[in-house]
């Protein structure tokens, strides 16, 4: 059995799809979790400054979407074909564009450009992407893809508490749909039992209170 | 044999590693190019309002590197095993984080703004990722990942003339081993005769002067 180390914040963000399909697939993994205080020096260590980066065995993989869809193959969560593989990929991506809206918003350094870009992300993207998303899943026996639980299903779930904190509300209160699939992907006994356990501290402010200062 | 139909603009950007996988693999595909003048009447059709779209036997996918991924396997230009493709699909992210530091300076709105991240990209961003990008050719035997010609190959050559017209100069100028690897791409036979023969009309001056008034 490979010895898995996951690199990343004191946060869910974009590697909590790593920690969900873990927590699915009952493997261990160390769940390192870096703050303002040791990231700037560990950050110079990384192949491109950022992170999640996924050890395996010792060598060091980054993008958190490439090291979700490994490990997908791993824990069988992937699809049945090719086709059905383009369809999981192509929802895993919309998904990351839906999910960009709120991190350029959150990250935006202009105060009148950022409130410009809450409007935007309120009154428009989050509606069009989630109407969207919703017709999906009710067309799909209440999945993304294919009528069965893929990992673009624990990626769309994973993402939602940081989402929520970003905007500031539950980012799923107009969906019913969407908000009883995100339900049912909690409910999964292994991953139930690592949000039951998780650690919650979070460093987002932290960060964007140094940026605030610079 | 499946019917394949590419839709995206008149130019390269992201739509043109498909059509170099097509190439490459010398499949027959439809290459539907949209303009100012067709694009706002098409764009209430598509998925998500962007494109790519490819459409096979009909049915319609979406994003580009799920569409690049799958095509990629179709003509044997995946990895050999799970973690060579999770090699793989890392670097086409990280290509792609690159691209985006050109698209975000591309359409921004606002004139100073604009000129911050022009210079953040010259001075930072391009150096940054191409001085990686040059010692991982160097160090893989003149390709990306494992040795041998993968899509991300495709990807990272297939986007030079999008990024060299953002920027307004050769963006590997600098970089012997990444214009060496350029050259050696587009000297392969099928894509080389797609690069006589492509379209070279370019559709991007008129979407940016169309913001402009907005």
């Amino acid at each position: 059995m490979p010895q898995y180390k996951l690199i990343y914040f004191k946060t869910t963000g974009i590697a909590e799809l790593a920690r969900y399909l873990f927590s699915y697939a009952d493997q261990d993994f160390e769940d390192v979790r870096h703050d303002i205080t040791t990231w700037p020096k560990f950050q110079r260590e990384t192949p491109y400054g950022v992170l999640p980066l996924l050890e395996i065995d010792g060598k060091v993989y980054n993008q958190s979407l490439a090291i979700g869809r490994y490990l997908a193959k791993e824990f069988n969560l992937t699809g049945s074909n090719k086709l059905e593989d383009l369809e999981i990929d192509s929802m895993v991506d919309t998904i990351n564009d839906y999910r960009s809206v709120f991190s350029q918003y959150l990250w935006e350094a202009n105060k009148t450009a950022k409130s410009k870009r809450k409007e935007q992300l309120v009154q428009e993207k989050l509606p069009f992407y989630l109407n969207r998303f919703e017709d999906r899943v009710k067309a799909n026996g209440g999945y993304f893809v294919g009528g069965k639980l893929t990992w673009a299903d624990l990626w769309f779930v994973s993402l939602k508490p940081y989402l929520d904190f970003v905007i500031g509300f539950d980012t799923l209160k107009n969906h019913a749909a969407l908000t009883e699939h995100a339900n049912k992907i909690n409910a999964i006994p292994n991953i139930k039992k690592w949000l039951d356990t998780r650690p919650t501290e979070c460093c987002i402010q932290e960060f964007l209170d140094a940026k605030q200062q610079d």
